[in-house]
């Protein structure tokens, strides 16, 4: 039971060898015990026809919830499109109307047609709805499935409603109590409800909800809300406070892997959100684009170099000390960058007296580490034979370099995030490059100066 | 209701005057409604003695709740020791023993044991228990506190018994049930249970758990769990399958949102786990260590210069075209590397031939990349008049420190993994050196060759 993972390593095996064999009532017993996540993983592990196969010799409620689980792409997408349409309509009913959603809007149009004719009325419907938001709001994440009651009905009355309500609607973590025209008064405990008595009014059981959001809000956002509130589940209402629908817990934690993800990407400059799942050539461009920017920049920095080519000539060890005046530069600006992109991410607030606090630290920050640096790569220039005057122009250059560092590393990610754009797509290109830039000139220029 | 968090800054400001001011009463009027995370923001934001009049004023359960919202830290711990011992024991006996523990945990030894004396012994038991795991294990995360009926009772007397447990335990979101050992069987749905008749026994109603975890499991292992399986709430059993605690959905996101700093600062080389919150000379420090480690080497890539020193002598052209083909290297690499590292954060197995997969990926990437970004380069130089030997060299260079790049963008990952040390600490600075090295020996290498 603890190690479920690992535990489905030989499972999977299995599963794949009798798919293969086409042994479908074997097939149909040894997974009738598993997860659909575990399952998922197996079906991504089959051949398409074996998937196919799976998918639809399996219970209609196992399988649907299987391909709700896989992967999103256009992996699954292939795979329901290649069911009977009959059996991909029947999968699609089965499931709640947001991973329905999610489904049908990874399908081909001709597709999406196809299935949404074959289902019901109803559910074609409730999925239409939900089309129509962009998939990285509340409303693309949310679930008009819930449960609600009417404010004027007795606790008895209510519970009742909740009984059959329950049974269609997986996973409600609360109770919503809405007044005659369907707007949100607030939520009620089951518990509670339990333990009053079934003649009183459910009125007094209402607790105020402790957040509620619109459909356009962005997904980050609802995910802060979440996490800030410790919600199982928030709901969601349009302008005039009328329900929609409700965001689980569950979705948010996977908007916040996605976003991690999608984080730790921008930041090392692979901006394509499907990365880890683009194919080849896509991957190509993707990272050629960013890279070509990477040049601009690269010619940039060179360019200093470029314009103190006499001074290399006449000395040089500069060549030498070049990449590491640089770098360092470089790793300490991407050390600051870091902490600000975080900082920004979790919304502190950098706006004016606390911004100005975090480019102090970081300056200090680099003026201390600066001339440690400094004066150690100027030792370590003197053993190698070359002159003071070059030492000296070493520990300076590094020391200078590194306050610039400082200041780039946490400048630069807030105006870019006071700009409206992301800074931890582009931050880290401007810092490296103002190191670069600021590294050889202070080193060649300094060394220009001091030796003529 | 929407957006709770922007007019809440208003809020604050009032809450601080009132606090100045000293008018007690005002204030407990003010935060009556209040959300216990909004009211840690305010409390954060004041001054330390306002700090203790506040919570000291507040309600109990409300003030309890505030100080667990804060962030965990010393700020928090010395607020708590500041208050009078005989209202942080009640403070502390109000809150979840989880919240509890961890809060006494930041204490130093001394305040520790004061308030733990204060506490009623149950109470100070029950933390005593959970400070001894490690707090980044399941048993860290776990509270005690939660809803069990034995397998034996009916469904009527099941009910009873969680009517009167379901008053102290905040947030259940399962009915655990347990044999006589106190073993877990399996969790209960609380709608199935107030549906099923009173005088059935309960054993037709349990459904086994989804996954369980041990105390010493890993923080990071049981967030996946949750994740991969949607759980609101995990059980946590010994090796005998006793029930011990569970871990709810809400702490596995604040673990998630913490792993997620850790990893972007990890991989900037900032690898103090508290860097947001350190002090500035604490940050000096942990910079510096992780800066004389890239000083390091950077020696060793300026080695290679150093080695070539009469090569740059007799065409310092090549001092300008270094810092392009090492950078555009580190910077391919660190696409690869970002991307091996979030693969192997998600647990995509990498193992045999999905890593040689990988690799030939990346190899491939650095191939086409390389020799455009490398003609691309040459044209540049020839249009800056150097001669088409010295083009040439450029772009062999280029396209090969860019293979280069690729490989061991995504070999490093994968053998500091196998090594069992964090891809995210350590990758990029093999990565960079690498490509560093390799940048400076093609150029200078392929210049001396073609030279002489």
């Amino acid at each position: 039971m603890s190690t479920p993972e690992h535990e489905n390593d030989e499972v999977q095996e299995r599963l794949a060898r009798l798919a293969a064999a086409g042994d479908t009532d074997a097939l149909q017993e040894a997974v009738a015990e598993m997860h659909p996540s575990d399952l998922a993983d197996v079906v991504e592990s089959l051949e398409d026809e074996h998937q196919v196969m799976l998918l639809s010799a399996l219970p209609a409620d196992l399988a649907s919830e299987t391909l709700a689980e896989m992967e999103e792409g256009d992996e699954r997408a292939e795979l329901l499109a290649a069911l009977e349409p009959a059996r991909g309509a029947e999968l699609l009913s089965e499931l709640p109307d947001d991973d329905a959603a999610d489904l049908v809007a990874e399908l081909e149009p001709e597709e999406r047609r196809r299935l949404l004719e074959a289902l019901p009325l109803e559910d074609a419907g409730d999925i239409r709805g939900l089309l129509r938001y962009d998939e990285e709001t509340a409303g693309g994440l949310m679930t008009t499935e819930l449960v609600s009651v009417a404010v004027t009905l007795t606790a008895g009355q209510a519970l009742d409603r909740v009984r059959v309500l329950g049974r269609e609607v997986e996973d409600f973590y609360s109770v919503f109590v809405v007044d005659d025209r369907d707007r949100l008064l607030g939520t009620m405990r089951l518990d509670h409800l339990v333990t009053a008595d079934p003649g009183s009014g459910v009125t007094g059981l209402v607790e105020p909800p402790v957040a509620t959001v619109l459909p356009d809000m962005d997904q980050e956002e609802v995910g802060r809300l979440i996490s800030r509130y410790n919600l199982a589940s928030i709901p969601v209402v349009n302008e005039f406070g009328v329900l929609l629908g409700r965001i689980t817990f569950d979705d948010v934690i996977d908007v916040m892997e996605a976003e991690h993800t999608e984080d730790i990407l921008r930041l090392a400059g692979v901006t394509d959100p499907e990365a880890l799942r683009s194919t080849w050539s896509e991957t190509v461009w993707a990272r050629l684009r960013w890279l070509f920017v990477n040049l601009l920049t690269a010619f940039l920095a060179a360019s200093v170099v470029w314009i103190f080519q006499g001074t290399v000539d006449r000395m040089v060890a500069l060549a030498v000390a070049m990449p590491i005046v640089a770098g360092m530069g470089g790793n300490a600006g991407t050390q600051a960058l870091a902490v600000a992109v975080r900082s920004l991410a979790l919304k502190e607030d950098l706006g004016g007296r606390a911004g100005l606090i975090l480019v102090f630290r970081e300056v200090g920050v680099g003026l201390v580490n600066g001339v440690i640096l400094g004066v150690v790569t100027a030792l370590a220039a003197l053993a190698m034979d070359e002159s003071v005057k070059f030492g000296l122009v070493v520990m300076l250059a590094m020391w200078g370099n590194l306050v610039v560092a400082g200041f780039a590393g946490s400048v630069v990610p807030m105006v870019l995030d006071r700009l409206g754009i992301d800074p931890a797509v582009a931050s880290s290109v401007f810092v490296t490059t103002f190191t670069d830039m600021c590294g050889f000139f202070l080193l060649l220029g300094l060394a220009s100066a001091i030796l003529s």
